[in-house]
């Protein structure tokens, strides 16, 4: 005869129904050992049933949503990042970056989105340096400061910075053009007065990818895919909150429609325009016009 | 200079909080050609937001989610269904089941899931076929009839049957063992008064495959990862709505704590024993122990 092996006595209803199966399923999170998990998984539990009921799920929409994750799944490599394109699409991304930088004293340079194109591998360079690795663009000076809420300057502080090229295209997109080099971003650090700067390109506004499953929601909401040119910052520094944020340029066509809801008033920069015989902020007599951006950053001061 | 397109005038809110993003997310599918895809999207954004709203989601947790939706595309594949298992021990393909087969006027058979080990390419064999393909196990002998709503047999229905082995492996988690051939599953069709049958081995119950992503939430909510045993049908017959049930044995330990909440009392069949030198039902004296199931599945009308 078979072995029966009696393991645990807790035992749920069966015969459940669709308003008695969420309770149920939650029960079976009450044995977790972490408080924050049993915590997290009873709200998505909710959410995802009311969800279900709701809009009255038919099964082949279940198929449908099942199948579009594996194929999000099988498109995603550390240089297409799908599924954070999915919270981004949705808004996840940012709500979940105002449910942690609420503001508070309001006087830190407001945050946004990471998104998917942060590379940890990027080169460290000495302030002043060109980043732009080659390739071609209008230049770009940028000049940045690093103070903490007192405005008391920041040094030593890590500066990444990256951004895309004038075509809206990042390195790790062109591998192949690229020869799977990094360009156009790199870590610097603040010098004793919170002052960093580098050369680089003006870049672009860009769609997100759309050949993969997300394009799909983009193209059956008649959505835009476009993101407004910016320019990425990521800030850490002894004594003060990390800061992920962004700069864009006010006039820039789609500032009010980023199809992944990052772009804030408060991060518009003046994207600056020179001529061709002006002299670059390092002293470069430049021979082709070229922009210039200087900016800021207040950093909170750390938690506890 | 760079070219600038303005290209629709659709616009939205920038400064967005944490309480304004979730309409301006919604608002960006008021443009689909579909409206069934507007109330999905519009649900579903408000009910993830709602989430990490509720739970105060943290950035890390948000890492970590994303890290886990890409271990479990990186586990997927078309023997390996993670996230339709992802959606089980959530409790979702229930519901789902449950939302689009209410009950109805009550007297079809009750249907339960799929689950993630149905395939397509199975083989097509003759009523009283044994479908054990030589998998070693207690032989079991099936006699079903399917009828319709008023309780008149259904002829040349197709049955889809599946199920385990003696150990709780189905064919497609043994491919190596079994060369890659299908065992334990076929398509039948049900005979001018309804009837089919097959002969193969009792299943048992197993553990959902822990060995992936799904099996990480399962041990940090101190959940069993058992399945009560169990066979699978799927019925598909002119003018019937399709059918997928499961029949279950009441003296299951585990009927009660079912991992992908799929046990009904009323799938619960009599799984009888009988001894070495009993007669099996084809008329094959037997020289070994022996179990047989009967079971009168009824099909719903079609609708419209």
């Amino acid at each position: 005869m078979l072995r029966r092996r009696n393991e645990g006595s807790r035992t749920m209803s069966i015969d459940l129904t669709e308003e008695t199966i969420t309770a149920e399923v939650q029960k079976t999170f009450d044995g977790a050992a972490d408080e924050r998990t049993r915590e997290i998984f009873v709200s998505l539990v909710q959410h995802l049933h009311d969800f279900a009921r709701e809009v009255r799920l038919t099964s082949e929409e279940w198929f449908t949503a099942v199948d579009f994750l594996e194929r999000v799944g099988r498109i995603s490599s550390p240089t297409r990042q799908e599924f954070v394109l999915l919270s981004d699409i949705l808004g996840v991304s940012v709500l979940v970056d105002q449910i942690n930088h609420d503001g508070g004293a309001g006087s830190a340079t407001d945050s946004t989105l990471l998104g998917p194109f942060y590379v940890d591998g990027r080169p460290r360079v000495e302030n002043g340096s060109d980043i732009s690795g080659g390739v071609p663009g209008m230049p770009l000076f940028f000049t940045g400061r690093v103070v903490d809420s007192t405005g008391l300057p920041v040094s030593g502080a890590d500066v990444d910075t990256w951004h895309s090229d004038g075509e809206g295209f990042y390195d790790v997109q062109q591998a192949d053009k690229l020869h799977g080099e990094l360009a156009m971003r790199a870590l610097l650090h603040t010098d004793l007065d919170g002052w960093f700067s580098f050369r680089s390109i003006v870049p672009r506004y860009y769609p997100v990818p759309t050949d993969g499953p997300c394009g799909e929601i983009i193209r059956a909401a008649g959505r835009s895919p476009m993101r407004p040119e910016h320019l990425h910052f990521r800030f850490r520094a002894a004594g003060c909150e990390p800061l992920v944020t962004m700069l864009f340029r006010g006039d820039d066509p789609y500032l009010e429609q980023d199809a992944v809801f990052g772009a804030k008033r408060s991060l518009v920069a003046d994207f600056a325009d020179h001529e061709a015989g002006e002299t670059a902020p390092d002293g470069t007599p430049m021979t082709e016009p070229f922009q210039t951006v200087e900016w800021t950053f207040t950093l909170a001061s750390a938690r506890r």
